[in-house]
C-alpha cells in the first residue's frame, strides 16, 4: 500500500489543464500503484473532467476495493481494453493522453475511437521525487537489505556456489520481510566478478577471488538496492586492492558531489573522471548509478547522457561505480544516496565501504 | 540456454516471404530468448535479407557471446533504439516489421525512419508448440515444482501463517534447482482462499480452513504452474469438500476433452458447464487454463473467448477451474497437459488430486 496515493490523483488533476472532454488514461502498473495503491497484474486508471475511475479485473475485485480508495473502481468484462474504450464514450470524453510507454496494440486500438495524444514520464517525474512516507518504506527496505548481507557474509567462504550464496541471501530476505525480491542476486566470484550482470553460477568460490554482491529488498513495494565487494584471502591481490581503492574514491567523490541543482551527467562525470584519472576509463561501462523506488530503475538517471536532468530534494538514487578487467575480476560499490531537505546527498546505506578481506 | 534455438531464425525466415528491404525486429524479450537463447535483460533481434543481428548492450558482452550463437551478436551504444536505426539504415533495408507488444514510443521511433508494419503473435504462436528439448525443461520444472509441495506440506499445519508457507515453498524451490520463480507463490487459507490471485498474509491456518497453494518453478527457462487445496481438519466441512468434488470433476471433464482441432473456447466449455450445471457457476470467474512455457502465461488460452485457437500436438498448458464463495472459501485445482503425439491430452502433473484432509 502506498500512503498518501489518495492526494496524488488531484494533484495530478491540479497541475494539468482541464478541458472538457480531455482524459488521461494511465496504464503503466507501477505508475498505478503509485496514484492509486494498487498492487495487481492487471489495471488501468482514467483520469478525467468526468471523474476518475480505476479499471481492474474479476480476480482483482476483493483486492481493489481493499486497496483503491481516491477514485471508483470498475471491474471490467471480458477484453479489457474493449471495455474502457465503451466506458470513456459513455463518459462523453474524446480526447486521451496516453503514455508512451503503453503498448502499441493498445495505442492503436485507443486511437481508432479517440483523439489521442501521448505524454512521456508525466508520472515517472513525480515518482522520482519522494515524500516522507516513501522515505521511510525505503529505509525500511535497505534495513531489510542490509540485515540480511550481514546474517550471509558469514556463510561466503573458499568452497561454497554463487548459487548457495544467492539463495541464503534470498531466504534472509525473504525472513526479514521482503515480499517481493527485485531482481535476482548477482553473486560472482573470480573472473566471473568481470561481468556487470552475472548470475551465480555452480562456480566454488577460491582464494584470491573478489566476490561481488549485488541484491535488493523491498518494504511496501519500495525497493533497495546495493553492491558490497569482498576479497578472499589468496595470492597476487595487489592489483585488486587498488582497483577496489580507486572504485571506493569514484564512488566518495559522486557522492560528495551531489546537489540540487546539478545534472546527473555531472554526477557520472565525478565518479568517471576519477576513474578515468586512475587509469581505469575504459573498465567503467556502465551508467554511474539509477533512481530507485517502486521500479528498481528509475528516475532520476546519473550517466553521461542525462545532461538534462537536475538534481531536486527528495530525489533517492544509487552511485555505483565499477571497474571489471576481464581474467582478473571486478569491483563494484553500490550505495544509496538521497538529496536531503537542505540540498546535498545523504547516503542512505549504512553497511562499512573498506574492503574486507575474508579467509 | 534454449536448446535448438540455432534452427529457429532458419525456420522463422523459411516461412516468411522474402523481399528485399523487408526485415523483422523482435523486441519482446521471451520471444528473443526462444530465437536466440539470450537470456538478459536489454536486446532486439533483427532478421533480415540483409542478415540477422543480435543486439544488446555492454553489460551483456560476455554472456551474448556465450549464449548467442545462431547470428551475429552487435554491442550497441548508449541509445540503444538510436544505434539499431543507425544500424538497419546502412543495410539499406526499409520496410521493417515490428511485433505490436513493442512500447509505442519505440514503434514511434521506428516509423520515423521507415516504413513499418505490426504483426502479432508471430512468434508467440511457434512458441506455442513445444519440441522435445522444451518438454523436458518443462517436465523438470514439473518435478522441481511437485518435490518442493511434497516438501513443505508436512510444514502446512493449525498455527502457521500463510507466509511462513510461501517463504518455505520458495526456499525449497530454490534447493530444488529453480533459478527463475515464475510467480510469488499463493497461498490462501480460510475466506481468503476465496480470492483467486490472494497474496500470502499473516493470518495463520485454522481447523477447518481451504488452503489454496499455486506455485510455480522453472528448469532452463521454462515454467510450471500448479495448485493444490488442502483441507484442514474441523468442524462443518460438508460443503468445502461438496465444491472439492465439483472442481475436481471439472477438472476431469476438461482434461478428457482434450484433442487435437477443438478450440480452447470448446475445453473450456468443459469445465465450465460441468460447474454450471452443480449449481455454482457463477463462482467461476476465470478462464479454465493458459499455456506455459519461457512464460507462465502465454498461448494457448483456454477460456470461453478461445473460439479461433485450435489444439495441437505439443501444445502445453494448465487445467485450473475454482470456486470461489465469499466467506466461505474457494477451491482451484490446477493440472498441466500437453496435447500428446497421437492427439489426445495427457496430464503432465503426477501429484495426487483427491482431497487431502490434514491434522
Amino acid at each position: 500500500m502506498v500512503n498518501g496515493s489518495g492526494n496524488r490523483i488531484k494533484s495530478l488533476k491540479d497541475s494539468s489543464p482541464k478541458k472538457k472532454g480531455n482524459a488521461f488514461l494511465i496504464t503503466n502498473l507501477r505508475n498505478i500503484r503509485y496514484m492509486t495503491g494498487f498492487t495487481g497484474s492487471n489495471g488501468a486508471l482514467l483520469i478525467s473532467g468526468a471523474g476518475d475511475f480505476f479499471f481492474t479485473d474479476f480476480r482483482y475485485k476483493e483486492q481493489s476495493a481493499e486497496e483503491v480508495k481516491s477514485c471508483e473502481v470498475v471491474i471490467s468484462k471480458k477484453d479489457f481494453f474493449g471495455f474502457i474504450i465503451k466506458f470513456i464514450n459513455k463518459l462523453n470524453l474524446w480526447k486521451i493522453l496516453l503514455e508512451d510507454t503503453i503498448q502499441y496494440k493498445d495505442y492503436a486500438r485507443v486511437s481508432k475511437h479517440f483523439t489521442v495524444s501521448t505524454t512521456t514520464d508525466l508520472v515517472e517525474n513525480l515518482r522520482s521525487i519522494k515524500d516522507q512516507d516513501e522515505l521511510k518504506l525505503i529505509k525500511e527496505a535497505i534495513r531489510r537489505a542490509e540485515s540480511a548481507f550481514t546474517s550471509v557474509k558469514a556463510f561466503i567462504k573458499p568452497g561454497i556456489t554463487e548459487r548457495a550464496i544467492a539463495n541464503r541471501m534470498e531466504e534472509k530476505l525473504k525472513q526479514e520481510g521482503t515480499e517481493a525480491i527485485p531482481f535476482d542476486t548477482i553473486v560472482a566470484s573470480g573472473k566471473r566478478s568481470a561481468l556487470p550482470h552475472a548470475r551465480p553460477s555452480e562456480k566454488k568460490l577460491q582464494r584470491g577471488d573478489l566476490v561481488v554482491v549485488d541484491w535488493g529488498a523491498e518494504c511496501g513495494g519500495y525497493f533497495s538496492d546495493m553492491t558490497r565487494t569482498l576479497l578472499i584471502n589468496g595470492e597476487g591481490l595487489d592489483k585488486k586492492r587498488e582497483i577496489y581503492d580507486i572504485v571506493l574514491r569514484a564512488n566518495s567523490m559522486a557522492t560528495r558531489k551531489v546537489k540540487t541543482g546539478l545534472t546527473g551527467a555531472e554526477i557520472d562525470d565525478a565518479a568517471r573522471g576519477s576513474i578515468r584519472s586512475a587509469g581505469y576509463g575504459e573498465y567503467f561501462g556502465h551508467g554511474t548509478g539509477h533512481g530507485v523506488g517502486l521500479d528498481v530503475h528509475e528516475k532520476p538517471y546519473i550517466s553521461a547522457t542525462a545532461t538534462k536532468l537536475t538534481l531536486s530534494s527528495g530525489m533517492v538514487f544509487t552511485i555505483e561505480p565499477g571497474i571489471y578487467i576481464p581474467g582478473l575480476g571486478g569491483v563494484r560499490i553500490e550505495d544509496m544516496v538521497v538529496v536531503s531537505g537542505e540540498g546535498t546527498g545523504e547516503k542512505m546505506t549504512t553497511l562499512p565501504e573498506e574492503l574486507e578481506t575474508i579467509w
